[in-house]
């Protein structure tokens, strides 16, 4: 019996672990993975008190992509203190940190494996959109023009960077992966691209 | 009963017909909601029948994707006629052309929906890998210099690509949509912005 099943939490508590637990185990599964079996397995409890927290798979599957996108969401929150250019650069950095230092739990959150559930595919959305929104605030700051091509660019450009650092997370760790500050330049010079090209859209 | 019933059809021509009435349906369904059942329903075919082609459910959602799939490469297959950066155009207009038309389809396929299962998520990015890398023959044709940093710019910017148009095809009709040459007009520009952040890059 493991030692958590000696210590007594409050239903608070508990719940917490559990969801920690869970975000825990996507770090190398996928979220179809996660069954209420399992989950109170690797927490040393019964699977009726993994019920009586989350109700269904289902409820328990959003529970724990919400806190894994709260998790992501927390560790890129932009930092007002900083100059506009440099609050981008530091949010890049950071997401760039948080994709190498929770591959499992970021491939999860953005690739297939947590969207067949459209409530899931709504709380990924969010993510997105937050991200997409802070950087916008961002570039009107520095001076940009406020657009809905503006905005459709951020959007989608938020899709490039995910898609960028899920593709170098992925490499072999024998093929190496290039410097953060370097893919981070990468990203800016992209980004500077897109809203150029948003700049210029005639629509 | 559908006249289809009294038709007389070949095991091939009958397995055709199925896959046809799956990607028809993927239109305004998710990949979710295609069962063994529903799809005999809307055939006018008998579930055993629908088992006998397919095995599984997942079999058939299997062979429903890749139809899909198959639609969007033949729609946007490079024509080897047209130079480099006329190539690069005609692709966009006609998958710009293909969103707007199939949209279901496309969404089925890009979004979510239609991956939860891994073997179909493969499918899918069978697809992101063969346009990016028709767009990286293009650019080298155009002088480019091959390297790991453009792949990687270009299967990212596949993603930009499919997130601009997804969204773009989402917008409530009476917002209405920019014109198609102006959609595809930006994308370039986009294209240039992310190849040149490449050449520039440091890895």
């Amino acid at each position: 019996m493991p030692a958590e099943r000696r210590v007594r939490l409050s239903p608070d508590e508990r719940r917490a672990q559990l969801i920690a637990a869970g975000v825990n185990f996507l770090s190398d599964h996928s979220l179809d993975d996660l069954t209420i079996d399992g989950l109170a397995a690797i927490s040393g409890v019964s699977r009726a008190l993994v019920f009586h927290y989350f109700d269904t798979r289902q409820g328990m599957h959003r529970a724990v992509v919400q806190a894994a996108r709260d998790a992501l969401l927390d560790a890129t929150l932009p930092r007002p203190e900083l100059q506009p250019r440099e609050r981008v650069h530091d949010v890049l950095l950071r997401i760039t940190r948080f994709v190498d230092e929770h591959r499992g739990t970021f491939f999860s959150l953005v690739r297939g494996v947590a969207s067949g559930d459209p409530t899931v595919r709504a709380v990924v959305d969010q993510a997105r959109e937050a991200n997409a929104e802070h950087l916008r605030a961002s570039l009107v700051e520095l001076g940009e023009t406020d657009s809905a091509v503006l905005r459709l660019a951020l959007r989608a450009w938020v899709a490039f960077t995910e898609e960028t650092l899920i593709n170098l997370a992925s490499r072999p760790d024998e093929v190496g992966r290039p410097d953060r500050d370097e893919i981070v330049a990468f990203l800016e010079r992209t980004l500077d691209g897109v809203v150029a090209a948003a700049r210029d859209a005639a629509f």
